[in-house]
């Protein structure tokens, strides 16, 4: 056999590095993992409605940024993998309860009907409840890792998903729905606590299971923050310039809601000017990993790439 | 100071052990360790919301349990006392979420108006979401007790609320509504999971936390399990013959809601005589633990006795 850099070529800015490569291979690996761990058996029902969502597809972003920030303090994919799912668990958990009727009241997502559109709303409740608790178990039992980080990275978790973290910033944003005069503090409180605590927590814990410096924690929380914010700002336009059949969900919902979002407080080019200098900060906090960073600054620039 | 015998005596059947005295100071104890672990903080309502069900009174009977058996093991109230609360907050999220419209739809509870009658279904929804992700959040940074320990904690939590515990018995509770030909064993899967399983978790979390062995952890398990079950079978029984203003909350809704029930199964008679030999096996488990393990003695019996 003959070693190829066929890997490492085509699409990507960089002849070395093929991000769509590597995000298909590491997707594959944790939809391999999620499968593993959530195998349907009695009451088979609610094995179902978890797996409907949690196996409904998505580009497993959060996961992957978990992976590979434990690879890039020098831990394996077998030290991360279940944080990773249990992040992929506790995201699902976040969108089943978002969309039902009670919140946001989507139909769709990713192009498939809702949760609670499939197996009525209480079995959507209890879903998203038994994924959140299984993701606390998933972690507490990963072998060969040391446990104080461990207990870190559930602490982390545990943060990012309650009323300090995503709870709390979706509160905020059902406040502010149909509010004209929401101020730019409001709605940074919102994102960076309804989508950014969590994106956060994947980076992060990645690093504490292989072990970096406090320091280096807190460059990876950074480097976080700016693309969990880019991120936002892109779903925001997208919500705006891409239609619905593409975009999976109904578009448009956010002016529809009269939510105050990035493009209704800035306009669309400023937002797009300022998601490219929070990439741009995000890929400069990477810079002190040096080679070993190529793939969190690959998919920091796929952020404010990617359209449906 | 005279040391009286003041505090040792009336009610209970024993002349040396107070239960109500016990379950006071206890209760106490317990109510203090919440109020400090859930201040309130922006976005305020989502705290008060939170606060709203779960310091609305109750005997905080599952945090008690677990600060027992922990002592019974030769750890101390502190060492418990984080996973004590964390089990509260997750018996009030699933008070909570099964009051929901969705669920079994219920005005009142414990005589005081449910947490979305009052706050509405999507804040109710995400108070319960942080209080559940926030309880794990409260073990990880337990002080004083071996992380080996706190991390097995974690995982009897996350399975005894996930699809594999308190989630998976609510679906089959829900399935079975209003179908005349429920069987015994899926009843006891019903009450063996929506109840039992974070009633066991609150016993032998106590134990794993004092660091007692797997065959004491095996015997404070079949006393969880037996006293679960003696719990629920009374539970029903006071629902048929206990008022709605006794009760704190709707009496008779099992039998409107065709909900099956041991009094259904057995008859009232039967029923109660289960009950006292299922607390009577419980009593028997503890005996090896001799005098230490009176509180839990005593608690077992409370369990057959109690009434509104």
């Amino acid at each position: 056999m003959v070693a190829t850099d066929d890997r490492h070529s085509p699409q990507g800015e960089s002849p070395t590095f093929d991000l769509s490569a590597y995000l298909a291979q590491r997707q594959a690996l944790v939809e391999a993992a999620l499968e593993r761990a959530v195998p349907i058996t009695y009451p088979e029902k609610i094995y179902e409605a978890m797996r409907y969502s949690l196996m409904a597809g998505g580009k497993r972003l959060r996961p992957i940024l978990c992976l590979a920030t434990c690879e890039l303090g020098g831990g394996t994919l077998e030290m991360a993998m279940p944080t990773a799912c249990a992040l992929e668990m506790i995201h699902t958990m976040s969108l089943i309860h978002d969309d039902l009727p009670a919140m946001d009241n989507d139909d769709y997502r990713r192009g498939k009907l809702t949760n609670h559109k499939v197996y009525g709303e209480d079995i959507a409740i209890l879903a998203g409840d038994g994924l959140l608790a299984y993701a606390f178990e998933v972690v507490a039992e990963t072998k060969n890792v040391p446990p104080e980080r461990l207990l870190q990275v559930i602490a982390r978790l545990g943060r990012a998903v309650s009323a300090a973290g995503l709870v709390g910033g979706q509160v905020v944003d059902l406040e502010s729905e149909g509010k004209a005069d929401i101020t730019l503090e409001t709605l940074n409180f919102i994102h960076t606590h309804k989508t950014g605590a969590l994106l956060e927590a994947c980076v992060v814990c990645g690093g504490i299971i292989a072990g970096v410096s406090s320091t280096d924690l807190q460059r990876l929380s950074r480097y976080a923050e700016n693309i969990g914010l880019a991120f936002q700002i892109i779903d925001d336009i997208l919500d705006i310039t891409v239609s619905s059949e593409k975009l999976g969900k109904t578009a448009g919902k956010d002016l529809q809601a009269k939510k105050a979002t990035y493009p209704s407080l800035w306009g669309l080019e400023q937002s797009k000017q300022k998601a490219q200098q929070l990439v741009d900060a995000a890929k400069a906090e990477m810079a002190h990993f040096g080679e070993k960073s190529r793939p969190l600054q690959a998919i920091a620039d796929y952020i404010t790439n990617r359209s449906y």
